[in-house]
């Protein structure tokens, strides 16, 4: 932030300036807007004074705590949601040592209004620790490789480019995991089951675009993307991906890409695990192959614990399930009372637009079709609501969505089936990809648990 | 915020909290998560050890200035975008003097990217001063007048029913004015001519939904909602808008609506003046005719200063007309080199959805249509994009929207003529509903100056 800007900022906080928003001034000029005192004995420096006071026509002051911030504002102090995580490593590489460290954070999904997340409380893994520092005047993305024509663009370069906005989600491939982070857990909440998933609107310039400009040839059916951190994370994306609808995103629900998220710009590749979501992006190289980084043998496979003695791992699986789970009432929430409820939650599919949620209310006995509430966008979160009257007897409560695909989100038992082993396997070892339906249980006393 | 929470926060932003996000641990039992120590010797101690000082394999430690917060993220320190804006009053009442004061806030719309306004930058009019600071869990919603069953909801009582999101803008009636504000400023920028729109997703309850519930009365046609802050501040609203699409909303962009905003309801009519939006809601009132309050009498009718020494005022004016502005290139930006570049602003209309946005470069001579961008919803910010190879010559840039009405946005001399006034008039006397074609001079240098 300039002097000149940090000065501006202070100003406005403090509550004392006046930039000609009185009828009839005109001194609102610009960014750096002035201040303009107003004239000795006119009404308006009655209400300077009482602004002073912060009390005007009964309005009352600050309450202690309360925050404001004229320029760029605040949540109420009530509302404290907020991510969890925490440091650790990521997981057991074949070797069986930890790999890398982790920093990371999970949504509180029960605390999200609608299919946006807020950036504020979008899910991370910082490959590192912090995210990079980068000032976006000296980033650049360099396109070279199988290409006619290298190039290398700036920030600026691509905001001169037409723009699209798309609804995305973006979901780690341990999202919904049955047997770490928490995910076998009797007292999860939804943020602790599948808080690994977050949506925004995501601007940018479609990757195809730049493709175009810089010629690719025919050749070339990999992208490599790197990123700008320090340890050069890079990541392989198909060609026929990255004709589809791969974004390279500067914008996040209308502001800058935030920097947990690859600030200044991001490589969306919709619907795909979020490994292939490649932050701080500085490189793209096109090639006839896809590149096995190291990281990428010991990572971003799907890893198979205990079972798998010859360290088996399924390759090129990108494509994130269709998934669903109920947020509201939800593990670590009580009813307080019998009656009506509206059941809400949220459904994904990597494979494009959700069709159908349905809901079971009887230990999934029978199940009903929810609602879909609001904008259907593909490969984003979708919002669905079901009507409910709790009768005050234990039971689970249940939702399975359907992708446009036709693909039916499995039960824990039926995706053990696809991977040949059994329920209880997969409750007591890591795998990726578990997008497997999930019973929130009602105790008789209203409260709610985790009963994958 | 509890002294738990409180806690829990500290301990994450100090970067030492391990809750369990390791392989197999599942300590991350919920929000109230837990702190669990590695075991001794373990590599995550290394990890942690590491992570105190802010490095890992070549990660670079924290920049000076550099903020991050684990649990509820910031943007870059590179982002300094703010709202622009101070105190003032409102405008003059028929008696010549200063109303009321005012504590406003523009939005940059020349920063926001697509057509979400960030929570942060939605623009304010406070009314009075700071934002009343309302506990959530004490707020009640009563409904009462011309209905069967008069009824008083709590924040949880609204959130039990079925809920819907829709994307619509809230605008000021006075954004776009030709007289004041800064709005014939030659060096004003598309925050100072219109950033009193901005553009949400809003969460909440079908107002038609707990009008049935209560049992609106056959004779009832008007509803006065009142706002839970200092001055009782309301307004009505005709029962037929009420019925159509009104909602009460206590969601706002995935997150709870801003304390600017009205949290924690507030009445979102969309299309209509900002003022119809009653924040921090807390009364709704079915009459058979609408209320005329002083407050209404003196700031909420169209004003018109000067010219009409009878104080004619034009009443029930509610729905803002088709507008649009570009945003780049715009007052006070330049542009550094000749060629190419691509033109981008947002339209809205409070009648519907965009269904056309023309462009001109050359002087309002030829007008080409432009591309639509992305989500159209109704009543909706709505992106634009026009490719556009600069000569280097001097010249206007203009875009005119055309909404599902048919209503195409007026010129100044063409809205004038309806209101029975020269362009020069209105470029010197405050109107609301000033919804003008916006041109914009790019200079032989590259700099772009406000031309209305």
């Amino acid at each position: 932030m300039s002097k000149k800007e940090s000065d501006r900022r202070q100003f406005l906080k403090k509550g004392a300036a006046l930039v000609g928003l009185a009828a009839g001034a005109t001194a609102a000029r610009s960014a750096g807007a002035q201040s303009v005192a107003p004239p000795s004995g006119h009404p308006l420096q009655d209400a300077l004074t009482k602004e002073a006071a912060n009390t005007y026509e009964g309005t009352p002051g600050p309450a202690p705590g309360q925050k404001f911030d004229a320029v760029y504002g605040v949540r109420s102090r009530y509302e404290v949601s907020g991510r969890v995580g925490g440091i650790g490593a990521f997981h057991h590489g074949p070797n069986g040592k930890l790999s890398r460290p982790f920093l990371g954070a999970m949504t509180p999904l029960q605390d999200v209004i609608g299919i946006i997340t807020p950036n504020a409380l979008h899910y991370y893994d910082s490959h590192g620790y912090l995210p990079p520092d980068i000032d976006p005047k000296q980033h650049r993305l360099m396109v070279h490789g199988m290409v006619d024509r290298p190039m290398t663009f700036t920030l600026d370069d691509l905001k001169r480019l037409p723009a699209v906005t798309r609804t995305h989600f973006i979901e780690c491939n341990a999202n919904g995991t049955t047997s770490s982070y928490g995910g076998n857990d009797p007292e999860a909440t939804p943020q602790i089951t599948h808080g690994l998933t977050s949506c925004s609107m995501w601007t940018g310039v479609l990757l195809s675009r730049v493709l175009e400009m810089v010629g690719a040839q025919k050749g070339a059916t990999w992208i490599l993307a790197e990123a700008a951190e320090g340890t050069r994370f890079s990541k392989g994306i198909p060609m026929a991906k990255a004709l589809d609808d791969c974004l390279l995103a500067y914008g996040q629900n209308g502001e800058a890409v935030r920097p947990e998220q690859g600030y200044p710009l991001r490589l969306i590749s919709p619907g795909y695990e979020g490994i292939y979501n490649v932050k701080w992006l500085s490189r793209l190289e096109l090639t006839d192959s896809p590149e096995i980084s190291q990281r990428e043998l010991y990572y971003n496979t799907t890893v198979e614990e205990g079972k798998f003695a010859d360290h088996r791992n399924r390759w090129f699986r990108f494509e994130m399930g269709t998934n669903s789970v109920i947020t509201r009432p939800a593990g670590g929430q009580r009813l307080e009372s019998h009656g009506f409820y509206e059941i809400t939650g949220l459904a994904w599919s990597g494979a494009g637009a959700i069709r159908r949620v349905e809901v079971s209310t009887d230990n999934g006995r029978t199940w009903k079709d929810a609602e879909i509430q609001g904008p259907v966008h593909s490969k984003s979160h979708t919002r669905f609501g079901f009507s409910w009257n709790w009768n005050g007897e234990e039971t689970l409560l249940m939702s399975r969505s359907t992708d446009e695909r036709g693909q039916v989100q499995p039960t824990l038992a039926e995706l053990g089936a696809v991977w040949d082993v059994s329920a209880e396997y997969l409750r007591k070892h890591f795998l990726g990809h578990v997008n497997a339906i999930r019973p929130w249980k009602v105790a008789s006393d209203g409260s709610v648990y985790n009963a994958i």
